[in-house]
């Protein structure tokens, strides 16, 4: 799960097969709307960015306009490709981002700056 | 297609519908592995990062044991996601990475340096 090597450019050289597989299931994982919205609010939560801590569940379901075992889903689908971590607190499940795994989506992502220096 | 707004962290405040769809759209693009293969095959080759210049669709096929449709299908979704272009010139079809996508998806995962101080 995103374990081996790190943090290579795609663009640097040709990335092998196992490390294809891992971004692409993580890359999956944020291919939806509501998984993109999920990481979001717990990410730009002061909670959700604190491992450990986290972001209620509670507060995460009601801005969709889903049922609560869907937001769920979505929640283990995000959680399984360690873009979300999460801890069972009593009553609710909280969540917290995983800055390593983003890292290294946007290192797989980086561009060389001859090719970013005229985009601004 | 990723043209409204720019690069915005997620974590910075929590994402629109509308981008979250478009975003979640490109990563849907890059959500399998044959996809991410191909654009990195075409990012790490000096062509591949010439706009209008770009790597010949035979110089991709053969690095895959799927047929030549499956691939051309695969280019597709890509470029559909803006991640790559194309230009067809006599028999063959050219393709080369779009930076300005690529930099959208790194902005967009970015996070605080809090948060990534010590992942090193």
């Amino acid at each position: 799960m995103l374990t081996s090597g790190c943090c290579a450019p795609l663009v640097a050289e040709p990335v092998g097969e196992a490390e294809a597989a891992e971004l692409a299931r993580v890359f999956k994982a944020l291919g939806d709307p509501i998984r993109v919205r999920l990481l979001s609010l717990i990410g730009a939560h002061d909670g959700g960015r604190v491992a450990g801590e986290g972001v209620c569940v509670c507060e995460l379901t009601g801005a969709f306009a889903v049922t609560a075992p869907t937001i769920s889903h979505h929640l283990k689908v995000l959680r399984e490709a360690a873009l979300i971590d999460s801890q069972r607190r009593g009553t609710w499940v909280y969540y917290w981002i995983v800055p390593a795994t983003l890292k290294r989506l946007t290192g797989v992502l980086a561009l060389p700056e001859t090719l970013t220096a005229d985009l601004r």
